[in-house]
């Protein structure tokens, strides 16, 4: 039978199998089979690669990211909260016009290919320039209209629910089904009570929220309504299998019950965490609570990479130190938050996540020479604390090649850094001189 | 005036001085002079490496590691800390041939090369094949025979220090000088109370030392001898400026008191303290005091990479997250503890850690074109927050090029991996299976 791609021959982490040396059958998309070379090769024909030398892993998942800041990276560091967001991060979104939302998303985009991200799952403005990037360089993504309701009233507040609506209407399904939509009212101290109530009625489908990130989040819902935040979206009624919390960092005993009873998903993001210093989720608890916990990077302005390789060390080094426990959160469990759980988190557990037959061929190569992935004592090991991403060399979507051999194939990278340069002079001029 | 090599027209971070364009002069293995490209250029004519799309920095100093190490990267990880020392590291290094170290520091010194580290201080055994590696590759190295007493009696003793000494003595200045060398006194828990005072009776030199990495540690010193590790060695003596302590995660008040009085120099190692959940060290405060305070990765085997790139991050995020303060080890106070404070912390502060007329050529170059390093708005936040190491594209150690555009200049990529394998299988069969 004639196919369109056989990867041919690499060692293979399919996440729900063990390691081992395999030969992949892609056609139209999807991972038609998957065995021994041999095997394969009798079975089928096609345009092969040759990945005897590489690494195989299912493309990794980002699952909060806010891809258009990435133009904003490097913009503040260092500085308390309150400064950094009022005398730099507003300033700066103020002047963010259409073009700039688009490069700064390109760069962004740019970045999660390098470092075989396949999907991402993305909330702010203008995200129909993020539709845009999504399209041209081929990536997954599920994307959403940040609504925001402080400091707006009235027809504001009735515009704002309309916009994130009409945005994952029109764009649910698109890209040959690669774009999927939310809901995302910002957070729970960013919104108004009636707003969540109304966007839980209007949901159709998945929800995306900022949920107890910092310890003031915490306390200013728990004095406004006496109870914690968690608490407060399940009285609302939000705590659902489709919602996707992001951070989740300053939780109450009863609230790791409630996400969990709830099916309620969770994306950590460590590195922003640490970096903006909101706290230390409690991951392994999680974990061992049944909860299903992916990764996130956050917005390039909080971390300041786009990095998946980076943030499962993080993530594990993290739950180490908070627990006095080196056997907490493993790198077994750190490659599964990037992969499967990420994939479970954007309801899409069925076509990406692991490498199976069935599945949709997103896929990265790593190149299985470089000094970080060697000794091979353990695979899972080096790819979770050793790795840094510089490792991929190839990368699949949808079973079309975006990357190989460290070549972009779907944008032009001096381009995107001349254009990021003019959006980035005019944000310098505007905030900083 | 001819010399040696031109680096024209690079963004620069002096490190001592404000970043900008310069165009460096260099010869004899020293920066003879810099300045704009037209003074340069009309001073002196030479070979000439086209700066002008990188970013130039002095070559990052790793104060701590253990580099044949890097053969055990993967071996165990996720475990209690006594069934990772005495399950797999001792019986591991049990095994250990002197081929096998060999091996070990080559694909270690490979992956330090690549990271843009020039230079190393270590502490292992057989030391003389490190040397080797050190001298075959180019690198600059601080180089120790570790000495540990616990376990062992009369000569066994005696002949721990003499070999400790004779390689120090042997071994100094050699490699036309890029070696150097200390004692090293493992630790005040692996070392009796007259062996260290014997080393220091018969040190020359400067001297490096693991303290007060675990709470294990400071308990069993604290119940033996009633006085925290710190104030057990000022009791010894052995506090002074040539003094490099390794970790200081557990102080009390009084020993940053000591630590700063004495002039000793720490080399914090923030992955290797989260991975085996040593704890957090007080590093802000340690600056606070001003103590010098630099950067180390440790061995492959609790880490699990060679990247100071990534150790800036992690201290600095680290450090935010212990203070509950984002504004904790800013990215400036990184890359000096990655660089000036390095040289210091190894008597090295006159010849290395910075870009200035009179000091040594340890130059590193990285693509400014990497999407990592834009936009740039502040190109110290790029390095430390988002930065990997894999944007290092030539390295220079004492003005000789070892790695130039991406290619290693000193060694056999493939053969130093095919020798790694070796040696791991050896390992492998005699630990794991």
């Amino acid at each position: 039978m004639d196919i369109d791609l056989i990867l041919k021959d690499g060692y293979t982490i399919p996440i729900t199998s063990k390691p081992r040396k395999l030969t992949i059958a892609i056609d139209e998309g999807r991972i038609i089979d998957l065995g021994d070379k041999k095997t394969i090769k009798n079975k089928y024909s096609g345009k092969e690669i040759d990945a005897s030398r590489k690494i195989v892993l299912p493309g990794l998942i980002n699952t909060h990211s806010h891809i258009p800041m990435t133009l904003l990276r490097g913009l503040a560091d260092d500085l308390p909260l309150k400064t950094w967001l009022e005398d730099y991060i507003w300033p700066a979104e103020a002047n963010l016009e259409a073009t700039d939302i688009y490069r700064g998303a390109m760069l962004g985009c740019m970045e999660l290919i390098k470092n075989g991200i396949t999907c991402f799952n993305d909330m702010y403005f203008h995200m129909e320039q993020v539709a845009e990037v999504v399209k041209e360089t081929g990536l997954r993504a599920n994307l959403s209209y940040g609504m925001v309701t402080k400091n707006k009233e009235g027809n504001e507040i009735e515009e704002e629910l309309r916009e994130g609506v009409s945005f994952a209407e029109r764009y649910q399904g698109q890209a040959d089904g690669k774009i999927t939509t939310s809901l995302a009212p910002h957070s729970p101290s960013t919104c108004s009570k009636s707003f969540l109530e109304e966007t839980r009625e209007k949901a159709r489908g998945r929800i995306q929220i900022h949920l107890s990130e910092t310890e003031e989040e915490f306390e200013e819902i728990h004095s406004k309504h006496g109870m914690t935040p968690v608490q407060y979206l399940d009285e609302i009624g939000l705590l659902s299998p489709d919602l996707l919390a992001a951070h989740s960092v300053h939780l109450a005993n009863k609230d790791l019950g409630l996400l969990h009873q709830n099916q309620v998903k969770v994306s950590h993001n460590p590195s922003s965490n640490m970096k903006l210093a909101s706290g230390a989720a409690p991951v392994q608890d999680m974990i061992d609570y049944g909860l299903t916990v992916s990764l996130g990077t956050d917005g390039a302005a909080s971390n300041n990479c786009l990095n998946i390789f980076r943030e499962m060390k993080t993530a594990a080094l993290l739950q180490k130190i908070k627990n006095g426990d080196p056997t907490s959160l493993k790198a077994r469990d750190a490659l599964k938050m990037a992969t499967i759980n990420g994939a479970s988190s954007l309801g899409l557990e069925d076509e990406i996540g692991s490498i199976e037959e069935g599945k949709k061929a997103d896929i990265i190569l790593l190149n299985g020479n470089e000094s970080t992935l060697n000794p091979r004592y353990d695979i899972v090991s080096n790819l979770v604390y050793s790795a840094n991403g510089s490792e991929v060399t190839d990368v699949l979507v949808d079973g079309e090649i975006i990357m190989r051999e460290n070549s972009l194939l779907t944008l032009d990278e001096r381009e995107v850094l001349k254009r990021t340069e003019k959006s980035s002079k005019k944000i310098r001029s505007k905030v900083i001189e």
